[in-house]
């Protein structure tokens, strides 16, 4: 008998009216003793499967309820009730798993309602609810079409090191990965941790970024980008900070900071647009949430657009694009700021903008993504390249509607003597990144790139607001379960 | 003026014949103060520049040399030399980065051959090089490859934690995370480490599969594929161990072994022809490495096939499938075994595999890649499928010629009760492992999956025989560079 998975069945079914099938999936309803909602986490929609009871003995009839898993065999018909084109009269009926329906009453299973917190507990069991299986759908979908950007504009994927022996970076605390017998730490003659004796003869970490070492890549293949998880040993207990979380850092030779901005810009369209032509369904059931959810909070509070019409209007218009000078002047002179509304006023060039600063820019005066350029020195990397203004870098961030710094980017100081006077400026070791040094010396180019952190894209689209409800596992202080 | 990358140059070259583009790379060598050969790692292939050196100054010219970086505004003309088909007459150059000579020739960008173990130590130049940069092109085309298939079938892309409190897999030594002060940790009353006041409040380790995470997400979306970074703390300095590499683990509910044993060969072959297809000038370039490196062997040791010939080889044959009790009974009767010419001697059903076994039967015996299945259950992992007979498991191996395990996978126990038991009698934690055992409960069902290590297909495809050559930044004992 055709096995066929739901969303294949639904998107194609009338080659397969009225033939026999095999489906298998979970029940998420069974109502009458008759008609069973079936899913196969294949797609949002469930499967309808007509019973008539009077065919099949009592104890199959008796563990057919929610959470247990069935295969099935049956006519494919047209349906006579509403809400759903087809459904399966069922011929024979297998018990896959059982639904140990005492302890699933303890779970999220249980066919009720659940909070967002109680979901996080039971993270391996959230595959299994609407709401999740949607949200990693757009995941995976968001994921694909990045690659996907990438490669149809000849980007190469390289991976760069996760265990790393550099920590020179600086966009973050790390965390120190060792072989170490934490009870017995071999010491030197001088009392100190003798790292020539751990796994890799030296004190290592997990990355922050793959930047430097994709920027020596892009100095051979030219475009490049990374996809790989990044750790921030930071103690952040937030709805928006991951201590692991997965980031997308592409890196282009002979790119200029324009480029780099158009590069971000396209990318972003692409990625939305892709989920919004893709995951159909999945953004319908987000969307409805998303409009539940408003409703309940205060009207001023309400976010102006639904979730798709926002989606939709991100790729229509093209983003905002502020140089940080004008930025602060708009944000000096804006009434909230003279009225006192914001927690950090803005008094002066020079200062970091915080993110009440860059919502007031996105949502309420330009109403649009804006990308921010030309920052202050002093506020940046290292790596950032100097402005001729000798004040400022060529740096970018890409701002969201409710998400705030989505992107963040530059083109990359390519000048060995300015890069050098930058490094020791800011006490970055030049030693420890020989390497990177390198790539400024045998034929040095222009380049650029920047870094985006996928759960925030994936925030953005699927309309969630906690971080931990995007990734599978999330890791945070205190929480390294599953 | 347009810009181009070479690759689309090359690849359209009609439409812009006789006009004038800006194209932009590294010098890889300049004859006769006449003809530079330019490449920007968009493809193998050089692009021909003509320079005539009456039309610009001796500083400009002076510049040109292996190493260094050019901008070239020309006109694009039909080559009249052998060896391309079209080249650029020059009419502007402007240089982007000098070569610094002295400090390049102590490089591997100097022009002369390199050994692969220098080229190694400067692995962040080693994208300069015509084999290192058709190897990542080829391992970014795997990558892709990989996404592709999946995508294609209904499958989703899902995120597995790198961070895991699990220890109970038991695929291999973990290295620790940590974020105490290893001066200074901190012991609780007994003395011992107090954990709870580590970042995560309990001991952390880097995973070595997202095997276990993935079968939670296949109880509720179906089809999902991990792809991400894993990690041995393994003293092995071999051509094939890294301590940091990728792997791919589909998980898919409702198969069973035979289902997964296509799924791994469709898989297989889905990415071994998208190669052939698209990585034909990296592949000519790696057949003809690879041909040269044959003839400096001893005839006997010598590959039977040609590099591309391998792989059209591979995707032509349906793969062997042979059970473990016949592979025994193969080698026990095999001339090689009767003369003693294994170093482990095959005496009995139940023993372990070795690599020269393995070899044996790929390369000598089926001359074809083989998948073994069934094996005795005491040499498997305690969560594969126990078979009717008590003795085997469903678990399955994919061999390679030249390589060996390429896949290794298996169906899953998803009888609760026989998962129970298995784990007392191995040992494996059942409490630590409280949500693994969930999915056994509440609608369990037959599902299987398996690993693919990528940097083990991207060596089958390559031809390369280190593991350290195909990855950018390789991770192995006592090194951690860049």
């Amino acid at each position: 008998m055709k096995k066929m998975i739901i969303k294949e069945l639904l998107g194609d079914y009338k080659k397969i009216l009225h033939h026999d099938i095999t489906v298998q999936g979970w029940v998420r309803a069974f109502r009458s003793n008759r008609f069973i909602a079936l899913n196969d986490g294949s797609t949002m929609a469930n499967l309808q499967i007509v019973v008539d009871f009077e065919n099949f003995d009592k104890d199959t009839i008796s563990k057919i309820s929610v959470a247990s898993s069935l295969k099935i065999t049956g006519e494919v018909v047209e349906s006579q009730g509403s809400g759903q084109v087809i459904e399966i009269i069922a011929k024979k009926i297998v018990i896959l798993g059982d639904n140990f329906t005492e302890e699933r009453d303890k779970t999220i299973l249980q066919p009720k309602k659940h909070s967002l917190e109680v979901l996080r507990e039971q993270a391996h069991l959230r595959f299994r609810t609407n709401l999740f299986s949607a949200v990693f759908r757009v995941r995976s979908a968001v994921s694909f079409a990045i690659h996907e950007f990438y490669n149809k504009n000849h980007f190469f994927y390289i991976n760069t090191p996760i265990i790393t022996g550099a920590d020179a970076e600086g966009a973050g605390e790390m965390f120190s990965v060792t072989n170490f017998d934490l009870n017995n730490i071999p010491r030197n003659e001088e009392g100190e941790i003798d790292y020539t004796e751990d796994f890799f003869g030296k004190k290592t970490n997990l990355t922050v970024s793959g930047q430097l070492e994709a920027e020596t890549a892009a100095m051979g293949l030219g475009r490049v980008y990374t996809f790989g998880p990044t750790f921030r040993a930071e103690n952040s207990n937030t709805t928006r900070h991951l201590a692991e979380f997965w980031m997308v850092e592409p890196e282009v030779a002979f790119n200029n900071l324009e480029n780099n901005i158009d590069l971000a810009e396209d990318f972003l369209k692409y990625v939305i647009s892709y989920v919004l032509k893709n995951c159909a369904e999945d953004l319908e059931f987000l969307n409805s949430r998303f409009a539940d959810e408003q409703k309940q909070k205060p009207e001023k509070d309400r976010a102006k657009e639904g979730l798709i019409e926002k989606l939709e209007n991100v790729i229509k218009k093209r983003f905002m694009r502020v140089s940080y000078t004008e930025a602060i002047e708009i944000l000096m002179n804006s009434k909230e700021n003279k009225k006192g509304k914001f927690q950090y006023p803005v008094d002066r060039w020079g200062i970091d903008l915080q993110s009440e600063h860059e919502r007031f820019l996105v949502e309420k005066h330009f109403e649009s993504p804006v990308v921010l350029f030309d920052y202050p020195k002093e506020i940046k990397a290292f790596y950032m390249r100097l402005n001729d203004d000798n004040k400022t870098v060529a740096a970018m961030d890409v701002l969201f509607p409710g998400i705030g710094e989505i992107i963040g980017g530059s083109q990359r100081e390519e000048r060995l003597d300015v890069l050098k006077a930058k490094m020791q400026d800011m006490n970055v070791d030049e030693h420890e990144l020989w390497w990177y040094m390198d790539t400024r010396k045998f034929g040095s180019v222009p380049h650029a790139g920047f870094g985006l952190g996928l759960e925030r894209l994936v925030l953005f689209v699927t309309g969630m607001t906690n971080i931990r409800d995007v990734i599978p596992f999330p890791r945070t202080p205190k929480n390294a379960e599953f």
